[in-house]
């Protein structure tokens, strides 16, 4: 008898695992700006090896997520599995002497989203996020159009962490914001419960496919960071807040590629 | 000095309070379908004075509202507040000569939805409520397109109570299903703390504007109903389940008429 | 055919309802702190007719419950309806030439708490509420024991509102804490949505049986406001920060009497 | 600078840290069940190389929590943190020649004993759990004495999965109860995004230290298991029901040894 399953829990049938393995498909509805943090503070958050643009340049993006997943039809039909929100910053740099973004926080509204983020190096934690859905008839919200302001924000343990807000002014086409633009340099982490040395401690990178952007829609954003017991988004400011965004944003995770992180911690 | 605020808690200034008097205004997106129940439960479930159609129709609708309040803009502007799902039955019969619906279950995922349908006689109790939401780009979730199958489902207390599937087949225009084309009747129940007459019991039907539908998606259908503790809708069967529904709809609630229900229960 | 159910909603059987009728039974452990606030925020907070004791004097309160009602076995013996928990603000003043107390604010974390406080005036919304609950072994947690730090929170709407802390340093018999001292004057008000007058708008008082209290334990306490987009405790500041209490309390509420508030607002 | 934490997100102080590593400590209390299922599904979920027992023997526990870390002091100072509920199925065998417990289903409804648990080899899930909680006074709940009924249940995704009752009859002191008696034998999966090989699978036996067990209460017991799209304890039925257990239980984890799993699925 073998359990199956790509995590835990294994079982006979492997239905009880709470992932399969990728390809995994993401269609998602953006709200997100770009800020500049104090450079150091920054620079304190890359990971070895990683160099900072040093200009202090972040973003912070808010993400409205349907997901499927090619080895499990259940979480594309079960709207209580595929769906879930999800909020991070994103820093710069350069890695391997290339552009490289990072992801040194993050919150998600769902099991599915925090177990998969592990397993790729997103250091996700739970959050309750809220995001403005545009509307097609009336007036009981606003419409994803020019002269709409949309708002975002994240709240974890009590604590509002991040409060977006974004004023449609103008769309543009073909464009990639920031956030966007650069591949994210992750790192798995798993730790050994016999020393000190984690079992896993690696860079990952994901293999992307299919990648399609909407129509972006820009214009003057604001942004807050909260201070919390847990979580220390607030050290990043932010300094100052400049473009907003919100689009559709859609591609697929065909797997990944590791790399050592030296030195380990 | 005089304590503000439409419901409590009253505050000097106001803004503690759980929701502003109307006009409300609603924009949402439905997931519905109509059902045969056994006609003798559906007539039980109708109040004094509502005659039964006696054939047992009925429906199950799925809403994702966003809402907004003319007295106070922090239910639009703020995405945690004015947006919300709810869960309801709809039956149907004929009070004062006129066609008419009543709703007697329906389950909702936020507090001032709770409070607000309280007010107006909505039997609401909390729920967790999951609907798909179509995508835009790639392949993480489903079109708004024919072709599509849409899924939705309510469980409260760890029961699932509904669950209600759409395969969308084809479109029709200026249409208006059965759970939208009848005006509902509902009861205002507040109890008394002295003696067993409710203070307040009392038939509300609300004067509703701007109603706006947009192109609904039909197809067949399936509906389940499981049992609880503390929830009857698995009475209700469904004997047999006919058409889907899946459109936007838009409206206003600018007040509303009560009148008593005789005899007081 | 009557529909039955103390609340909404009604059905055939009457099962379907959220709460029954009095006689309810509370059995609960008690974390609270005595506060001076500014005597006129606290004179704002008072409903036409209570005197204000003029030394801006407050406590705030945290309770787990247990919570029981002869009508319906279901809240004692299904632990996800009777247990809940609740954090409340006490003012004081003088009501008919009495002691009286105010409750102006109250977070609970349960539907059937939340429709049960509206019926009586309670101003209940929902809060996300965490407090220490002693162990009885190990080193997992503290003891309820003089030496033991008490802690316990409330936030809603992912603010955090009230943060409070007990340090246990001795206990007292036969000892009642003011916030349980002076029985609460509440307002039950229903709105209209006919109008502008609501449909109930009256003081009540509960009629109480049954009261016990344990061993109180007293120490120094500390005691956090927060602010709110949706919430105002934090206009009270607290000025400064007296006694804290840890306790067992229970007692029985066997309905209440009510007086209309005058003027109506 | 060097990232701190012993796992994500890690940060320049390490606060931000899902969880520290041992020495943990837990005080909890049990309301537990022993049941029979049909030895063909219980052999099914013992991992390779543990041999069955044979019987179907089995166990259910739910536990209610307090945990603390030594290298993190806010576990056990916020409620927040340290507290959380758990319910998970225990199964019985050999392994090595000697008795040994496997735990192939559990629910959580806390984030960091979600991460911790995956750290060790608990297939941990998130879940709503409920759990009779014994009063000290009056009439709100029940008393840990004998004649109480306690019950407890949790849900996952919208889906009763198990529920439990036991009526207490009797106390025995220094006692084990089966689930307690035999050390558990884990799975430490981490999936790689590379391959089909996992990166991390081993068997985990944690080392236990400063275990205490307070009196226990036994009685007759009732369980039942639901079904559910993504859980498969039903498939365990349970055939019989045995005794019900309620007591106080404590220790520490003070770090764990692993081996292969051999032969990797």
């Amino acid at each position: 008898m073998t359990l199956k399953g790509w995590t835990l829990p294994q079982s006979p049938t492997g239905r009880s695992s709470l992932l399969p393995p990728p390809p995994w498909h993401y269609s998602g509805e953006i709200i997100s700006a770009d800020f500049t943090a104090d450079p150091d503070q920054v620079a304190e958050l890359l990971p070895p090896g990683m160099i900072p643009m040093g200009d202090g340049s972040g973003s912070f993006v808010f993400a409205d997520w349907c997901s499927a997943a090619d080895r499990d039809p259940r979480i594309r039909d079960d709207p209580a599995m595929g769906q879930y929100r999800e909020a991070y910053c994103v820093l710069y740099g350069l890695f391997d002497d290339r552009k490289a973004s990072r992801i040194p926080y993050i919150w998600v509204d769902s099991e599915l989203s925090l177990v998969r983020g592990h397993v790729q190096g997103f250091p996700k934690k739970l959050g309750d996020i809220f995001m403005t859905r545009p509307v097609e008839l009336g007036r009981g919200g606003v419409r994803k159009a020019v002269g709409s302001r949309f708002a975002a924000h994240v709240s974890a343990l009590g604590r509002r962490l991040v409060t977006l807000g974004v004023t449609l002014e103008a769309t543009v086409e073909k464009f990639y914001p920031p956030s966007v633009a650069r591949p994210p340099l992750h790192t798995r982490l798993f730790p050994s419960v016999e020393g000190d040395e984690p079992s896993v401690y690696e860079f990952q990178r994901a293999r992307i496919a299919n990648f399609e952007i909407g129509t972006v829609f820009t214009g003057p954003a604001t942004l807050e960071f909260g201070p919390s017991e847990y979580n220390e988004i607030d050290a990043l400011g932010p300094v100052s807040v400049h473009k907003g965004y919100v689009h559709s944003m859609a591609f697929s995770v065909t797997g990944g590629s590791v790399q050592p992180v030296v030195p380990c911690p």
